[in-house]
């Protein structure tokens, strides 16, 4: 139980400080005696169950099937692709015995699935009439890591990861797209967490990749937030695993292939976009209870008939079929529990970020009103009993749309389009934000950039076919006119 | 893709590798190249996911709400608890270096999670306020086996797993049983499997548990299958992490717990349960499509009728307001693939268990009749298109109930009362099955009639109260006729 006591401490004040007392206090997650993992609270996880729901249906829809691989993989399986293993072996947990014995193979706990399901694919695969072959699982991996961050960044975390095998390099390649065409979506329509979408520059994309995709969005102190990716792996992983069909043409082909993740960090994500001093904001639609009513006793007399009132505004909920209108049905309730003061009350509930609050008091029964509150603008309301479902349901399909409004416009106001790396320098120490600019995509440079501001290209912008936006004006800081794209230099979480 | 020519050994013939058969042809799940470990393929996953959703909808109902915590357990928590440790240890999977470096603390990977649950707890609950704290996880665990066998005993496996704290001693007791009957309902009512319930002996129950109940199935090899279990793990483990509230008296008082779990081992019970010689048998509930509408083609003229016809029979059964006659939505289709011919598709769809056949051909068209076949019962029936949708909906619900019947049959016709060790010996070995008689509960004896026999008790019977039921009858095997219960002895799983 949290008490009155504890204080979040403001955003302006210590912006990861204010994000550690949100999780915290909200009992969203915890620190484990383990370090690095953490534990995700009942408040957390329902938050993370309603994106696997949503993105479930998704997947399922774009005619992927779910399917479970071991959490182990053999050490040599990684080692099977050069760039693969280079890049995950530092962060790797492995298991050297098991069974009471050493193990004569040392057991790496995946950080990602590609080996150990390519080892399976090559099995499963034989002709063109087994493609597309398109799976996903639900899992745990761990990567280990130095610095760790509730959510954001956890040596285990929860995820999922798509694998698709295609008879073709252009089907694989549409397919990376649509996935990310996904994300896009879910990260919009159901997190309220607006993004860009582009294509990572060579150093930053995925061990292994071709191509990496990816959606990034803006916290709320202006840095980047890499909320999923998506990957054409061409044959990278098929080569080394054999993974390879007959043809129509009666030919042995590689098949080619994606993988796309998006993890637990989401959660993180959508707390950093929308929250505030006072504790959590949730969109609707990830809200496990949108509605508290809560009655205020002051006397016997008038206790039994606001009592009343309030179930009957909880039954009308109830019973109104949001999942029509809403897309999803609301899961109204009363506390009406006398052991806790209504400020108590109040403050709790808009800490673990309730999206509506409904109060009632004997004033209000005689006037046949209720007090409005909506979680994101917090002002109290005077609404007439009989106006409150309407107006409840409209609010909640409102705050919805308006939180990712408030996001998009949060993220436009902070972006900038720079054209020397003095200015970017200067503005990015000053104020932060998203740089939109010219670059030449020179590997030296991009680290020199890192190293001297610790930005980072967060994507190459993509026009509506997916291909990177040319640039006309000169490298910002090579000044070559030459090949230059646009892309987006931020410090990122 | 499985071909015309792989055949599946008949029950009868070799039921072991029958099993293996069906679970490899059928695609449920597939051998990994880590020892132990099972990939689940679709077809397997899809059964897991009904598990797990129905499951949920309990679990929440019970007031009970999902959590996560973390996959590595360091070692000393699990020698924190004296009978645990013995009994897990052997079992355990640990990781010694991570990050590139050897740990200074090796972490176990959970083979199941009372220990850094209790390291969560302890630092939530402070009052009788936080009280009953009830969580569940669904998760992987790992527990290092010997000899394993899909779903029924591998490595890794999926399962949940309900960790409760309570107030007193009888609520927690109260719990454990109520979430047993939970199992009982889940077993039965979705994968049509009858269960006997009891309580372990002292020698067969969970590590760390005051009392253990549990469920038992009889496989069609006679053989029991442990399908889930509930333990009243009373102070052992709040004890051993100083799990303990402030209580309204102002005394502190340990903590009352529960855990309870049922595993993708359940897969495999269902399996074994149902399954003939011609591959999967699923009750309806629990296939992820339930009627299959396969249009034959022999000439042009017809074949855009029967095709008209089977999709207008797949929209309307589609339309049918499934959700409330049978409390599920069915999901049909058409299979008109004309590259396989219909015999592949019959001996495929049966392979692989969709529950209900349809097949039009000319001669049906010009009749207004349709093939139809219940994939458990095997015969062909003519019936009046027209009558198809009713007669469907209603053998859907008639197989899932007719199913629970047949098992339930085959398990009282092979259930056994027997009061001489001499006569159970001879009966056990000669037709199998379970075997009721009385027990002085002898620790000595039970480890002899298991060396002989390879028989355990499955469980100790239980009355309406969860008493276990005294026996009048002497002993079967000391005679002494102080102090027996009525068990259960087979072999099993």
């Amino acid at each position: 139980m949290p008490t009155m006591a504890e204080k979040i401490t403001p955003r302006d004040k210590d912006f990861p400080q204010w994000y550690q007392d949100v999780v915290l206090q909200a009992r969203l997650a915890d620190y484990s005696p383990v370090k690095g993992c953490m534990v995700i609270r009942p408040n957390g996880y329902s938050i993370w169950e309603r994106i696997q729901s949503t993105l479930d249906q998704k997947i399922k829809k774009a005619g992927v099937k779910n399917a479970y691989f071991p959490i182990f993989i053999p050490e040599s399986f990684l080692k099977k692709e050069a760039e693969h293993v280079e890049g995950f072996a530092p962060q790797c947990a492995v298991v050297t015995y098991a069974g009471a014995k050493d193990l004569e193979e040392k057991l790496v706990v995946r950080p990602t699935s590609e080996t150990i399901i390519n080892a399976m694919f090559a099995k499963w695969i034989q002709s063109y009439r087994d493609l597309p072959l398109l799976i996903n699982q639900w899992a745990n991996v761990v990567r280990w890591e130095m610095r760790t961050r509730l959510f954001l960044r956890t040596t285990e975390f929860l995820w999922q990861e798509g694998h698709t095998c295609h008879a073709t390099a252009e089907e694989a390649e549409d397919f990376s797209r649509q996935m990310l065409k996904m994300y896009v979506e879910l990260s919009e329509e159901l997190l309220a967490m607006p993004v860009y979408f582009g294509l990572k520059s060579e150093s930053e994309k995925f061990a292994g990749a071709l191509r990496t995709y990816c959606i990034e969005a803006m916290m709320q102190d202006k840095k980047a937030l890499q909320a999923g990716t998506s990957h054409n792996l061409a044959s990278n992983f098929a080569k080394a695993f054999n993974t390879s069909f007959l043809d129509k043409d009666s030919t042995q082909k590689l098949v080619h292939q994606t993988s796309w993740g998006v993890s637990t960090r989401l959660v993180g994500g959508m707390i950093m976009t929308h929250s505030d001093d006072k504790g959590l904001v949730l969109p609707p639609r990830l809200a496990a209870q949108q509605v508290v009513i809560i009655p205020i006793f002051k006397d016997e007399v008038s206790k039994s008939k606001i009592l009343e009132k309030c179930r009957e505004l909880e039954e009308t909920l109830k019973n109104s079929d949001t999942l029509s209108t809403l897309g999803y049905t609301i899961n109204p309730f009363v506390d009406d529990d006398e052991s806790k003061q209504p400020g108590w009350k109040f403050h709790e509930y808009e800490l673990i970020g309730i999206p509506i609050r409904v109060e009632m008091g004997p004033k209000d029964l005689e006037k046949d009103q209720a007090v409005f509150t909506r979680r994101d603008i917090g002002k109290k309301e005077f609404v007439p009993y009989s106006a409150l479902p309407t107006l409840i349901i409209d609010h909640l399909k409102k705050m919805q749309v308006e939180l990712l409004e408030k996001a998009r416009t949060h993220r436009n106001e902070n972006t900038f389009e720079i054209d020397s790396y003095e200015d970017f320098k200067n503005q990015l120490e000053t104020k932060g934000g998203f740089f939109v600019t010219s670059f030449c995509l020179d590997k030296d440079l991009e680290r020199q950039i890192k190293t001297e501001t610790k930005a980072t290209i967060r994507c190459i912008l993509l026009d509506d076919k997916f291909n990177p936006i040319k640039s006309d004006k000169p490298c910002f800081i090579s000044g070559k006119k030459e090949n230059c794209v646009k892309v987006i230099f931020a410090r990122s979480y």
